[in-house]
């Protein structure tokens, strides 16, 4: 990204970046392709039509949300990322697992990760979870959720079905990636990659012969330009064979953590909440931090980001991601108000999944999360629903009430 | 093994290694197991009844076979591996995967390899040969077949549930191998220990909890007291994603070869031949390398050890593995006839080899070899029978006669 970006120092619900409109004509301009109206200089910079959809994606990004669902963008978004040529591939660092950084014109980026296993394989049981391959279909299957359960805080993401020869090996600048590129004994193009955890000859990613099915997630902007900050999950696993974390071995855990910054103040402990709520129902282990944008200080949304891990058994839940919401008995009123809609027969969790996920490119191959995953969806949403009522039965002031203006005390009459 | 071992320097087809009368007697009294009725000394041990089974295993060994097929001892000693109490068990140093040495009463031993997959799991075909996993089964089978084929050169191997608790991790002293147990998600007792290849938490060996099956094979008389020598294949694959072999490029190699000591000589290119159909059979590329006993000099057998990485693939063959056959042309008669009498209908190699695998005791979990193995033998078979007629077609003196007294001039009449 060429362009100069500057902040809009405030605390009120503004823009996370804004571009500096003079050096966004000019290149945008040089790209051939966009026309900017004039327009005074200095006044905050708006969306537009002739903005590439990444660009409009980066000026809606809110302190509340990631996006709003029924911006027309997001449709232009995963468009845009699922058709537009792919210009350059190089491997992205971080992480344990290969994932690449690929460009598109008009200098719109996306976070590739590709299919590993087949798609409806089960983790193997004597893995844990942070030995678990990342799955493409978890990244996109994510993203569908998370924008189903009304949090818009996981980054669009698409399928794509790539060529890995003339869209990776043949326009690649990484020569790390390059060299790890080879035919295999049944006649597939595969490589490698360089990283901590299965980037190696014994565990290639292969074409069919060159086509691989994809997930294309959209680059949030640069960290040089909105800095993001990481926060430590209170509920972290102790990623040991044999340790465990301190919220296992403590009931009483989450009155700790509510007397501790910043979960003693604002919605910090109910977004932890809402994020458990979409882990457990998508299985995810993996969860030890959270991201959050530094602009927006300690009042804002959390980023739902990296979630390769989850959807990877269908067969069994994973009761103890929900220990935040079982710890704490604290749920956004907006949240349970979705769960309980979403439990009902005629929007249930599973249809609405199905129905949401058949609109994704790689659909047409095979559904993106097989039918077992879609029931353990609706089989989860009941533990959650069945988690909240064992709290009302315990406690007092559980919901936190997020929606103003709603009718009738949400405490009193729970059902 | 604390015996004295002496050699009997001769090239008369004797036995490999014998026993200090004193020293064994001493050693077995101390065992409190067995008794030897005297004899002169000095003179060449023979081997008894009294002697444990591995004993009379290497006693017997001769210039021309492992073992005697109808040696009752070998039935003896698969018994004992398979059912003798195990004393210890550490890992087995050398070659790129997990393997354990273990220990019985009277000094008896055997390599354990255990089981990693699913026992039908079919290899990845983006996988080189070399990144294949080692199969349990595939080393159990690798015995019957060579042994069904005439050779008796791979050392005797039988299948066993074991305890990985009570029979490797509570009764090792190898403190490398014991600190990468522990208990899997699903419950499981795991190990992975420390090798260049799969020795990792991602790759882990489990018990279901604790009973895992392993292949046992007898060990060869240590190499300090039978020395080995080890011959680099002439058909050795490149080892490379991207060379070729000198023998891929050159349909004459042989000609090479034939001219070459100890090919040029003898039964050494026949042997070769023998091990490639072998090979051919049960689809093993990783025969890089092969062993003869160096006491016996060049005019000796060729030992067919390591043979995990065979029946990896039941769906296709690999016609390369028989280019030693196609390139020189050679097959020895006993080896022609036995192939052609397991092409008979009466006596088809899979019905033989399936008769001969449920004689295993692990044969009672599941057969040892599946289905689709057993009739890729028969193909397999075929194909070998097809190429030795493409040779009759093309050269004279197709047939190394290694049966005296037999009537009729084979190469004359070859059908």
């Amino acid at each position: 990204m060429e362009f100069y970006l500057k902040f809009v120092i405030t605390h009120s619900p503004v823009q996370l970046v804004s571009y500096d409109r003079a050096e966004l004509k000019q290149t945008l301009l040089m790209s051939g392709i966009y026309h900017l109206p004039s327009s005074p200089e200095g006044r905050a910079p708006v969306r537009r039509k002739t903005h590439p959809p990444w660009l409009r994606f980066h000026l809606g990004i809110s302190r509340w949300e990631l996006y709003n669902r029924k911006d027309p963008n997001m449709a232009g978004l995963t468009h845009y990322l699922a058709t537009q040529r792919i210009l350059s591939a190089v491997q992205k660092t971080g992480g344990t697992q290969l994932k690449l950084l690929m460009s598109f014109p008009n200098y719109g980026q996306a976070l590739l990760k590709p299919m590993k296993q087949a798609r409806d394989a089960e983790t193997d049981g004597n893995l844990f979870y942070f030995s678990d391959f990342e799955r493409h279909n978890a990244e996109i299957a994510a993203f569908h959720l998370d924008r189903l359960l009304g949090f818009n805080r996981v980054p669009p993401v698409v399928g794509r079905l790539i060529n890995v020869t003339s869209e990776v090996r043949e326009i690649t600048t990484d020569h790390k990636l390059s060299r790890t590129f080879f035919t295999s004994p049944a006649g597939n193009v595969c490589f490698y990659g360089q990283c901590e955890y299965y980037c190696s000859l014994e565990h290639p990613v292969c074409g069919q012969p060159h086509a691989l099915e994809v997930s294309l997630a959209a680059m949030l902007p640069d960290l040089t330009l909105a800095p993001r900050r990481s926060w430590r999950s209170p509920w972290r696993r102790s990623y040991s064979r044999t340790k465990l974390a301190q919220w296992e071995k403590d009931p009483a855990y989450c009155d700790t953590v509510k007397q501790t910054p910043p979960y003693n103040h604002g919605t910090r402990l109910v977004d932890l909440i809402d994020m458990a709520i979409l882990d457990f129902l998508m299985s995810n282990m993996d969860r030890h931090h959270y991201e959050t944008f530094e602009k927006f200080g300690n009042e804002t949304f959390l980023l739902h980001l990296d979630n390769g891990r989850a959807f990877g058994r269908h067969s069994r839940d994973e009761p103890t991601i929900l220990t935040p919401l079982k710890q704490c008995c604290r749920i956004r009123r907006s949240t349970l108000l979705r769960l309980r809609l979403l439990s009902l027969p005629a929007g249930r969790l599973s249809d609405v999944m199905r129905e949401s996920l058949v609109q994704d490119p790689l659909a047409g191959a095979a559904p993106l999360l097989s039918e077992p995953h879609l029931s353990a969806l609706d089989r989860r949403l009941a533990a959650i629903l069945q988690a909240v009522q064992t709290c009302q039965h315990q406690h007092r002031e559980i919901i936190y009430n997020d929606l103003e203006g709603y009718d009738g005390d949400f405490n009193q009459q729970p059902d």
